[in-house]
């Protein structure tokens, strides 16, 4: 990773214009239903405390492909919208824990990937900025001292082994009332954090131990077609059509029958909607296991013959996941193409907007030379270069064209809120 | 004024850095405590809508002077930091009135100071990119119909005569639940706002036909000495001190032995406190009217001859206010030399310090070439350059030296949150 590449900030091109205007001029003229309808939204249901959203924009259409409640890329941000996200939590703990002076940040487990820890010491960062004391707690450490580390860029972290004492946790004597999680579950809920009388944001529930992507775009499906429908445009514009079957065994062939199948009516369904729109592209879909796994266990079809053709080595790579569990249930998702291109090169390119609360507090591209439009950005081993935004995503400008850089980053910021808005009803509802 | 200017944001020099390091270092070495306890003050006191604060900063002192409750100045601020902005307005509308979708902002009546319309010009886009329909009310316009501005920065801005039906305020057909008052009062309560249904913000009551900058003193001075024992240092290094009189008639000289008598009092107590502190200059004081006046009526005294030796025309000028009342009460404040200067020129300047709710957004300087470092900077007729805040205020670092700018910034919006807390308790307690 290139730190300068983070203070270069270039505007990005988009190769099809024309119809993703239709959706950003439709947000621009809306502006205030859309602010009005958001602000309900949060009485109705609260944000998450913080959100991660994976964007997709294929001009003629913009989606969120995978939601985030545990972020990871606070390191990427644009350093200037650093005050933005100190005020976006000193509002998000007024909103959920409203004495906390003291945050125990509990980390992903696997601590030797250097790109994560800098996550992690910039939002201590910044949440020691906003006015707490932060320590830092691990799961699962294999001794009891703890572990002082000096990152690339010159910040330094302090890892201490998290200790439970009755219905608290705490790293030495520092026990606070608010637990922040920082780590998506993905092996599970771990024992030591069941039954706290401490609040653990976000809540244990929102781990992928309990929740499934198919769970999440049902909500997303039925969110975005509220919002569609306030500001007149199809749903389909912004959302991704998917399907999901019941247990499948890669390994095994089980239930390779149902996903052929709804490969196959999920590549009608494009088809129909592509047609429907006049696009001349080629359908394809994504098949990626329904719980996350930090693109693991990805793969892209353009015919169910893509699934039924698997050889040994790819059925073994759709099996495994992050946390060493076998892959058991798949979500089937529209794909969507990313026509945002970087740089001479034209760098293919995927925006992720981050969210603190329900206050938008800018993003980055996932920048990728050797990738191609319809293929997933997030995959294992892979690189991209994070190349934070120009503009935070909250400053609509009616003035200026739609294709405009605030207007375009305005476009992420609201798509992203409805996949945040989408999170916070999983919760609310249980529908998971 | 120079607009090129404000996008320049040179960094200044503190010609005094030592002692003022001392009141910085407190606050670096108390952020958790500090935030903590502004947490716990606005949950007791909620903030004012928007406060603008100016700051004097001797370097061995660093006080605020003057605390506006209707900001006129949002068009100088950085406009880097206007995501902040938007983000602050966005919380504030929540706190106070969270079904609002529609706002009327009602400006002061002396609509042909362009700079004041360009505030209200810069106003009104950062409300409408929070997402929320804006209109402009004047009061007092000779004319029925809506007048269109075309501002030197391009800005445009249709000002519409305020109308009353039964309890509420409109223009046209536009009846909001939300009136943002950006008139100071100093003429009096309009009859037209009285007993409205409307949520109007801030209210009334802070108004300079209400208030007393002595009331808010006092408040400031609770607050200071309450947050000068929370960081263990001397309230006076950040409070300045003040006396006030009966009535007074300067035109036919009547109180006057009161004002002298105080101002000769209030100078020894400065003297005492700069024997005390080490501090080799001459005190002084600062005499002006007790309710807010743009600058008007204020003069300067370095001991009480300069009271009892006023000419005609000088008595005049004191008697005069904005509204074009006559002066019956002043306060007699601790004159805050201000030590920042700017350039080669080393031009005398003063921050003020803008927040909405109560998140700092930023501010500027009030740089000026031709005024000594014991003047008042905000004078009838006087030229100041705005020269916009390089940081907004909100993001110490201990790992920098005190008196880096970022921390120089963080101390001017704590001191900036004191007076504010200040005059949110002037509200709650009545103590006008």
């Amino acid at each position: 990773m290139n730190v300068e590449h983070l203070h270069m900030v270039p505007n990005l091109t988009t190769a099809l214009s024309g119809p993703l205007q239709h959706i950003e001029s439709h947000l621009l003229d809306h502006v205030v239903e859309i602010e009005t309808w958001f602000r309900h939204q949060w009485q109705d249901t609260p944000a998450p405390f913080y959100t991660s959203v994976d964007l997709r924009n294929a001009g003629f259409k913009l989606a969120p492909v995978d939601t985030n409640l545990f972020p990871a890329g606070f390191n990427n941000l644009n350093p200037a919208f650093i005050p933005l996200c100190i005020q976006a939590i000193q509002s998000a703990v007024e909103h959920v824990c409203p004495t906390a002076n003291q945050i125990l940040l509990i980390p992903e487990s696997h601590t030797r990937n250097q790109f994560y820890l800098e996550n992690i010491a910039a939002l201590q960062d910044i949440i020691r900025k906003a006015g707490f004391e932060v320590r830092i707690g691990t799961l699962k450490t294999d001794d009891d001292d703890a572990n002082d580390v000096v990152l690339p860029s010159g910040r330094r972290l302090i890892l201490e082994p998290l200790q439970r004492s009755g219905d608290k946790v705490h790293v030495g004597d520092f026990t606070p009332c608010m637990i922040l999680l920082n780590n998506d579950l993905s092996d599970g809920r771990p024992e030591i954090l069941e039954g706290l009388s401490q609040e653990i944001l976000p809540p244990l529930a929102l781990g992928w131990s309990d929740r499934l992507k198919s769970g999440h775009f049902e909500q997303y499906k039925q969110v975005s077609s509220e919002f569609a429908s306030l500001i007149g445009i199809d749903p389909w514009l912004i959302n991704p059509l998917f399907l999901r079957c019941g247990e499948i065994d890669f390994m095994k062939r089980e239930g390779e029958e149902c996903l052929a199948d709804n490969v196959a009516t999920l590549l009608d369904n494009i088809r129909h909607k592509y047609a429907e729109h006049g696009i001349d592209r080629e359908p394809f879909v994504v098949i990626k296991a329904d719980s996350g796994t930090y693109g693991m266990g990805i793969m892209m079809a353009h015919s169910s013959d893509d699934v039924r053709n698997l050889n040994r080595k790819q059925r073994t790579r759709m099996a495994a996941s992050k946390g060493g569990s076998q892959t058991t249930r798949v979500i089937i998702q529209e794909g969507v193409y990313t026509f945002e291109t970087w740089g001479s090169e034209q760098a293919v390119s995927e925006p992720v907007v981050y969210m603190i609360d329900h206050f938008v507090v800018g993003g980055f591209y996932r920048v990728h030379t050797r990738r191609g439009a319809n293929e997933n950005l997030n995959a294992p081993g892979m690189h991209f270069e994070p190349l934070a935004f120009v503009e935070p995503g909250i400053v609509p400008d009616q003035g200026l064209a739609p294709h405009a850089d605030v207007n375009r980053f305005y476009a992420y910021g609201v798509i992203a809120r409805l996949a945040a808005l989408a999170a916070a009803r999983e919760l609310a509802h249980g529908n998971r």
